[in-house]
């Protein structure tokens, strides 16, 4: 219905930029097979540990994707910001620094990732790392738009108990709080989150990269509400931008998962992961729906927080806490966690015995059927946990898989939540607020 | 005299680089030994030829600085772009995609020289990649000026003559022609030519390195002509964009030189040569003085053309063309290519005999001291020449020199060059033209 106004700007990119993903699936497809051989020989391999012989297997491969989603969207650039002589810009002008940003924020995530994936970084010199990668993405937040106030849910606005929150308290107005420093922080942290999550949420073949696509269907399926229904100018162009990346992204990553499927001929490695997931960060940050961002990252936040007990050692952590192959049925098993702290795979943080009240909750977990314990026999006494990952987690669920379907489990999983989210954002926004981008109830 | 106008626009970006430029300096410094060893665990690594016992020094270190000074420019973007409460915005708000397509540009080339430092990337393959990075670049040009046209100098102001030029000959007016889409192929070829050029003027300890010093502080001396005699506004703020660059590559180049100049403790990589070709290359473009850039890029221009006729298979061309270290004097002396072309070390191009013509014209070389023959004493035949680079040439000229030496006569040829490029750019333009952005004569 709105589509009538500007109908050729809304297409423009849209038609750009699946004409691109198009040839950059081929691109990549053609690329990869060529170039495996030479990570191989300069040490950029790993071993696959579920499959019979463990196969030496190239590590790293993402950089290609990488790089050629780098490449088309600097293609991108002059076709969709060069002065057309006969009509204006096509792609309002104002959005080039827009563009320019997010293709640098991308830039040094790829540098972030090559260089973790060549020396192993350490977590406390790449953590914050990926927050100076998004200052340009910021700045342009902050110049263009510096909108950051948020709405406060009818039932919290209370304005006596509001005014007490420390710093921003006093901007309570009409429902809305001003964030001030603190939403550029809060996008700082997506900047962080959506790179990290992705690459915790591995370790079958073809998950890093189908949870890619998942994710890059959920967005476009989001966009496509905006654009289709959207009265609001602005709104629309937000999110034309955010599908012109991701609708690019989809096809690099198809290609790089016919290599990465199972069974994987090539691993990804981390710059892929912290690629893609800033490709999504920025998305949400540029196109004004970073909050929308985090209910389409449900599974990759519980797996993080399911993973958190262990992380953080009040459950003892494994050194490789992906599932357990058996060759003689091909199926994987959920791998376990020796629950006496004496397993020799201990982490730095030594966790000389598992404390009581970890045991309870450990328990209370188990008879809603989030993890699998395991008792000795005769003694009744508690011996080892399924390991805390979403991966394990859904093993513990159907019992033993062979790879290939547990990864198509997961990454269904992943995408029922991901409609769910869109369901809740929208019908659950109109509920709370009266009214949403898209649905008014009252 | 110019300088009342604005004064504080003028010296805050300058001052905000030459703050960060310390900073970046003393990082570098105390990043450098601590990863030292991380590089050579990696593979990257070399063999110092140039030493009694050929030590293994890490290699690539070039990516620390280049990444640092990528990180300082991030922290530019909001000392200088956000909007001043006060007074208006400081840095002007239409230089900020000039900024961003500029680090875009960089650290594309950054990536370039990583994969290449990496994976030893055929020539033809990363050929052209530099003029894609620079696709921000040109399009930032492109929209924000778009000028494309240039003056003509008197003596060849032939109407009848120019008009005979295909495409762009009808194009002349006023003593200018506009050479349209051939000047943004020719800023593309600024973009090859600067990073390769000085990645080819290497060989000797802090070479790399020193002329990088040495062009910085020739573009410096320009720029700060500019800033103090010129009234334009335009003029200045693009010579200010330019110095903001220079000058934190400056310290983060100065830092490395500790560590790179004899004896050297690390090679510097492919990655930082054409890191800072790039940055070069990117103030030429934006600052407008793209052509000026070439005049100070003459002792690479000459040591390109000067290496051709080895290069393109007309002059035998050996493996290794550094200079020849002699472990009994510790000197180094002029490394010499077999004429009779069954050097075992003759490349694909399969000299079989140097044709006559050539050897008439490496003889007329001799006579006027640009290389060295060495003839049979009995029979007289001509058995070597000196390599053709300009490194050999400076050996040819002063005889053999210790590895520090050597490379303080080439940082100080440099230098003395650079120097005579500014009168002859600025005197001898006002000369021609008969004005000059600093000088009138007529």
């Amino acid at each position: 219905m709105s589509l009538e106004v500007e109908d050729y700007s809304v297409y423009y990119p849209l038609l750009v930029a699946s004409g691109l993903s198009f040839i950059g699936y081929k691109i990549t497809s053609a690329i990869i097979p060529k170039v495996k051989q030479s990570f191989i020989k300069i040490g950029l391999f790993g071993k696959d540990l579920s499959k019979v012989g463990k196969p030496v297997i190239p590590e790293t491969i993402g950089v290609i994707p990488s790089i050629i989603l780098v490449l088309l969207l600097f293609i991108n650039i002059p076709l969709l910001f060069i002065k057309n002589q006969e009509t204006s810009i096509l792609f309002p002008h104002s959005k080039f620094s827009e563009f320019l940003s997010s293709i640098l924020c991308l830039e040094s995530i790829l540098i972030l990732g090559l260089l973790d994936d060549l020396f192993d970084l350490k977590w406390r010199h790449k953590f914050f790392l990926p927050m100076f990668a998004c200052i340009p993405v910021l700045v342009v937040y902050y110049v263009d738009y510096g909108i950051t106030t948020i709405m406060v849910p009818p039932f919290l606005q209370n304005e006596n108990l509001i005014k007490l929150i420390p710093f921003i308290g006093s901007t309570y107005q009409n429902g809305t709080i001003d964030l001030k420093i603190f939403y550029y922080f809060y996008m700082g942290c997506i900047a962080i989150f959506c790179p990290n999550s992705i690459n915790i949420f591995a370790g079958v073949n073809g998950l890093e990269v189908g949870q890619i696509l998942v994710l890059s269907s959920i967005f476009l399926i989001n966009d496509a509400l905006y654009l289709f229904t959207s009265d609001l100018q602005t709104t629309k162009h937000a999110h034309i931008f955010s599908s012109t990346l991701i609708i690019q992204l989809f096809g690099c990553s198809l290609a790089l998962y016919k290599y990465n499927k199972f069974p994987a001929q090539v691993f990804v490695g981390d710059t892929f992961c912290y690629f893609a997931g800033m490709v999504f960060g920025v998305c949400g940050i540029l196109g004004h729906f970073s909050k929308t961002v985090l209910l389409f990252f449900i599974p990759q936040i519980f797996n993080f927080a399911y993973s958190m007990p262990q992380l953080f050692g009040l459950v003892p952590c494994p050194r490789h806490r992906m599932p357990k192959f058996n060759e003689k049925d091909g199926l994987l098993y959920t791998s376990r966690a020796i629950l006496d702290g004496k397993t020799p795979y201990d982490r730095e943080n030594k966790v000389k015995k598992v404390k009581p009240l970890v045991i309870v909750v450990l328990k209370l977990l188990s008879k809603v059927n989030l993890i699998d314990l395991e008792y000795d026999k005769k003694t009744g006494e508690l011996l080892t946990c399924s390991n805390m990952t979403l991966i394990n987690l859904v093993l513990v669920w159907s019992g033993p898989l062979r790879e290939d379907k547990l990864c198509q489990r997961l990454l269904l999983l992943q995408f029922a939540i991901g409609i769910c989210a869109i369901v809740l954002r929208h019908l659950g926004g109109a509920l709370i607020y009266g009214h949403d981008n898209l649905f008014k109830v009252y």
